[in-house]
């Protein structure tokens, strides 16, 4: 049984506030938990419907559950619901804390900073996208949307389990000390430099900075950058969605 | 004034079914809208508020509704949202037919076929990239999700202005006619062989294929397929998200 008071404690973690003061998340659907399951994440506790536990799906999350010692318990479809931010959730649900990342000590030779990423579906994207290409390291402004909202978790299928940083940049002098390490530091721009292929973009040590969806890079965080690049269109339209730049711009620098 | 009738008319656009039946789509925001002007899309009537009239955005738009002899009136707030899609509507809605594309007589050298992209996000960045890149003919399984969905339309961010097809191919006998062109048909497909530059997709003519998130290329569509690719990653993640893959893709086969 879950009490009442817990499911408003789980609900609540929805809300960014309660995750940062609870230091907690919630995951669901299969894909997510199978993924954070390979990824051996650090789990609290799991809750699924009969149905669910019965499902070929279940069984397989069920059997690494118990591999992995993790807790378990069967709730009521309706109680599931209530907590799941999803309109068609799967039945099965996960209590995970937040994963400790690495504090900002070494420099990485490799990078993403995200300025004022606001949507969850593109924030996501990038995160899954970055991960896929080795980047295990990601640095975002407080403009950002929260990298644990839920939206942002399900489009990122899993990547939040491989990095190593994922951290809050909001003191930009930070970037000196990337510069001092000889780091390049790129700007996704629409008026930048073509990219024609990753013979361009031959960096050693390099750091992404992507923009706000609307509004581009920040004055602010311009001020550190030392290129600034773009992928030519051949089209009347404005630009390209800011997680598609990122995704050809990190399959060309990687 | 707006008569109840056409607010309910309009409102039931929102259905694949009455888009199909009326030959009409929704356009809303100034973004979207402006895109429209600029690409000198058809337009039947525009709505907007009386504050989005006086806003700069709306002065703009009004000047260019007045060139191009497009009519507009002022609506209620309260009718703009009623109509609206969107939780933040901007108070500027669109009333467009749907564009007459080409029909499929000359098959063109490079396109798109979405093999159930079910994903309106997905779905509408995949053809805001394919405009991007230059490509005008987009082809799609009944399977997918409507280009027309007004999630696809924010989405693709006008791009089903520039496009010369964009068309429902459900008799796959098709392909044939484009084999016979001698068009490449090329599956992104996550055990394909990898793309490590442009150079090993070059191809004078050739048809990308995208295949469902969840399920990717069906059985059917990939008989087909005379090339299969993917993108490598150095990830435990799973795959990358479509439209990612599309927009690598799709950078380097342009």
């Amino acid at each position: 049984m879950i009490s009442i008071n817990k499911i408003k404690n789980l609900k609540s973690l929805h809300q960014k506030k309660y995750r940062k003061q609870e230091k907690l998340f919630l995951l669901e659907g299969y894909r997510l938990i199978n993924q954070a399951l390979l990824a051996k994440a650090n789990f609290k506790e799991v809750w699924l419907t009969s149905e669910s536990k019965n499902s070929s799906f279940g069984k397989n999350i069920i059997e690494e559950l118990k591999n992995q010692n993790i807790p378990f318990n069967i709730a009521p479809k309706k109680i599931i619901k209530q907590i799941s931010d999803s309109l068609n959730d799967q039945g099965i649900i996960a209590l995970l804390p937040i994963p400790k990342y690495i504090k900002l000590n070494k420099i990485p030779d490799r990078s993403v900073y995200l300025d004022g990423i606001s949507d969850p579906g593109n924030m996501g994207t990038i995160l899954r996208t970055a991960s896929w290409f080795g980047v295990k390291s990601i640095f975002y402004s407080s403009k950002c949307v929260d990298p644990f909202n839920s939206k942002v978790i399900r489009s990122a299928m899993g990547a939040h389990f491989y990095f190593s940083h994922l951290e809050l940049i909001s003191e930009l002098e930070q970037f000196e000390k990337f510069k001092s390490m000889n780091v390049e530091i790129l700007g996704a721009e629409m008026d930048g430099k073509p990219v024609r292929s990753s013979v361009d973009l031959n960096y050693a040590k390099w750091m992404l900075v992507l923009g706000n969806e609307a509004h581009g890079i920040s004055d602010d965080v311009r001020e550190y950058i030392s290129g600034s690049i773009s992928i030519k269109g051949s089209s009347e339209l404005e630009s390209l969605n800011v997680s598609i730049a990122a995704g050809i711009l990190l399959y060309s620098l990687v």
